[in-house]
């Protein structure tokens, strides 16, 4: 699965990921970006809806662990999360999900061929146009062979 | 503001809460239920999908706090949260939120009164039709005088 490929099923597959109107904006292997337009996603005080930033800071962790694992072997679930909300977003934004930094692919696809399941963190952030970053999200996930 | 008045407001107001159907079930004075029916909410797996479970987590978490506040005069914004999924929802869905378990209102509005500001936890949940939660929330929020 591409990344092409990963957003139409994504909007297939998830009504509320239409809602929010998201789009995949680059895949590079290591790093994922999800972006998606303020309007869709506005709250009472005419700023980003934290629902929809949380939303797509978890898709895009999701999302780059579906993307780097390829084959459809393996269903992937997310575990737990901590999210920060640093500072109100008044425009479009994006997020952009990376392997949290002690995190390596290599223990987690050996844990997967020994075990059939596996479990691995990944940070996510939606940054601001001025610097520093709006929201922080670290998740957890676990994959588990079909 | 009442309960029927909040999920007016929260329709009316976040076009997310609408797309997510969401309804507000009861408000008792000490814990907010929300509700959202399966269909708009799903997955690409059949179940609940995790962003429509934490959106409502943290809406139900802000409402029980903007009703318990009931006077329009400070705004509530969410600070950081957990989030635990526990196991899948394959049906209707529904997040209960109350304060958490250290946690005095007394003492928070004391705060906002003299320091214009002030922070509280709340404890959300979403429980399983067979016992025990599909997913638990804790969120703390930051209430700013206006």
């Amino acid at each position: 699965m591409n990344a092409a490929e990963f957003e139409h099923a994504l909007l297939a597959d998830i009504p509320l990921a239409r809602a929010m109107q998201l789009r995949v904006a680059d895949y590079d292997g290591e790093r994922l970006v999800l972006v998606a337009p303020l309007a869709p996603n506005i709250n009472d005080k005419g700023c980003a809806f934290g629902g929809s930033l949380v939303s797509l800071l978890t898709l895009a962790g999701w999302g780059l662990l579906v993307l780097k694992r390829g084959a459809p072997d393996c269903d992937i679930y997310v575990r737990d999360s901590q999210a920060h909300y640093l500072a109100p977003v008044w425009t479009d934004f994006r997020a952009e999900a990376r392997l949290a930094a002690d995190e390596s692919w290599a223990d987690f696809e050996a844990a997967l061929a020994a075990r059939g399941r596996a479990r691995i963190a990944v940070a996510c952030r939606v940054p601001l146009a001025e610097g520093g970053d709006a929201c922080r999200l670290t998740a957890r996930f676990v994959a588990v062979r079909r």
